[in-house]
């Protein structure tokens, strides 16, 4: 695969300190033309299903052989794999907890591979910190693959299983969708995990949520001010808005509230 | 014009998920060589005046030849058109939702276009999403700008139209300059949308705003802790600070209050 | 020495408008192909030390001749001298307030400047706003450091005294370390001065804050939900943490809160 030389960043780390910074420190020393994106830091700890939809959901939208590296890690964080994986002319870097479930669970001609920790010492990773695996791990391997000087397949295992998604992928069944509210934007808009894809078959979609029933329209502008409506989005799924309004306020919907879609 | 190769970029996107990231893939992916700046993503979302402040103060600071992408689009985002500006050597792309009425308005020698959407399939661009014209119309514009491959003319209409400025400029009469409170600052500065330059034929010019009457020093040094001040600040408008305090939460004064500057 | 061409920016100015981002614009202006990395801006504008902290922790995770700028300069802003410095392969350009004391009371062998005004000229350096040397006078500097363009002694005089921290460098007497916390991160975990290295005669070392006593565990994984801990985090000091929580909520520990280790 070729290179882009771009590295995504997406964690948990927040907008406090040096601590998604000083990763940007560690690519530029061992690959000084690279171009680095932070795609999002605002990912809560205890949540990676919001890390691996953006990625899955955002990685098309940079250049053919870009490396995506996301850490959310929660819990127990030196005791898992780190799976390296080559999709759909992209790099994906992340711990093996679920985070890239949801991606690879659909596709089936992903190349999967889990770090082989003993070929650290043959990029020079030497005495990784126990808590800072993105800064001293991560992000050397993503400037290390994003150069061009390695494979997955130079520093990997490769493997057939991984931790799977920690959400069921949104199916149809019996004229009903269940899916979940993934997360919010600034705005206050509900972003859910239903794909657009499920509503081809239902007649009139209706999207209930927190105990609403909202048509499916086009654009915000069918709508007036303070209706709550649910449109597909621009990431490809459902979002529940609320017409000059906070969805996600007024709904007091939380991630993992759920959402369904009947007719 | 000559081209930097930097875009910046002004939004209401946030620092939430990858709204604002998903720009820099698609820039990357048309223009590698880009260097993006992200100038600002905390504008409030109903409150295009602010976007328009910070791009009409700050472009200067920047390399000749850089283009300026502010995208803040409240209520009906797919029924306004989009202008490209070439104005003092640098570019501007923005919704005609009044914006950029503040610097078009005292830009006598601005070239102005209308966006024909007509064009948009010679540069690629097609099935733009109806929600996020940032992604899908306005930063493929901007690399294709930046990396000097087109000019506002050969994908715009001439125009000597675009929607006016949502707040008038601050003007001297009899005496008197009324302006408004724009935005404030992480310290809490207030910082108002009135020129230095208005107080040039006002002696010992005093600001009042919420009750207050504050004289105009130079520096912050002048000043004993906790009273307030107003001054000339570095983008060269009055802003209204709390010495070792902060002015925005203990006047309690929002966006758009009124500030009047009188001798 | 030799350039790397990254800049790190560590400021308090928040991520409010455009009070970072127009230095960028000066740095690409002056430096086209420099890459400029933004540390943290979430500095609290008081507190200096945390922002000498992080520079001092930092940097070593960046190439070899790369500048560090860094801006806090609470008070009496105009009124004091900016320091050039030369240490341990890197630069470093800060105002001369004590952010910079805990670096170079650690570093025999720093090369001190102070900043000659009267050089600023020769950089086109001309009418510097009194209220943002950060955008007027720091960054043109930084961009000329890492363009290669000029060294420290080209602008500065070589100084032999500098503001000293405000925070004592912790010690072990009588089988006593007493630091302070220096601020958390996002996760909520308290960072403290507390260097590792003053540990090692310690056995068993248990560490105090806020009523509580605290055991030095090598890993998050060692403790129960709930329970408070003390590690030595990635940037080699220590760090008190609540498993599964947030320490700095739930002990109510402010930046400068006392901790103390003894066995």
């Amino acid at each position: 695969m070729s290179r882009s030389g771009v590295i995504t960043i997406t964690t948990d780390f927040g907008h406090k300190g040096p601590i998604a910074s000083v990763m940007h420190g560690i690519i530029y020393s061992r690959f000084p033309e690279a171009r680095i994106v932070d795609l999002a830091h605002d990912i809560p700890p205890q949540w990676p299903p919001e890390a691996g939809f953006w990625v899955s959901r955002s990685y098309q939208y940079f250049p053919q052989g870009t490396v995506h590296l996301a850490i959310v890690d929660p819990g127990l964080r030196a005791e898992r794999d780190i799976l390296l994986v080559a999709y759909d002319e992209h790099f994906f870097v992340a711990p093996d907890n679920g985070l890239l479930g949801r991606l690879l669970d659909n596709a089936a001609d992903a190349e999967v591979f889990t770090l082989d920790s003993s070929k650290l010492a043959t990029l020079g990773i030497a005495n990784p910190s126990v808590t800072f695996h993105g800064r001293d791990i991560f992000a050397p391997i993503a400037a290390e693959l994003a150069a061009g000087r390695i494979s997955p397949a130079d520093i990997g295992k490769s493997s057939a299983e991984w931790t799977p998604a920690w959400l069921d992928e949104p199916e149809l069944h019996a004229g009903t969708v269940s899916g979940v509210v993934i997360t919010f934007d600034s705005f206050g808009n509900l972003i859910t995990n239903i794909d657009v894809s499920l509503l081809a078959e239902l007649q009139d979609p209706v999207v209930r949520i927190a105990g609403h029933r909202l048509p499916v329209l086009d654009t915000y502008s069918h709508a007036k001010p303070g209706d709550y409506l649910a449109l597909v989005n621009s990431f490809g799924v459902i979002e529940i808005a609320r017409a000059e309004g906070n969805a996600a306020q007024s709904l007091g919907a939380e991630r993992g509230a759920p959402v369904v879609v009947t007719t």
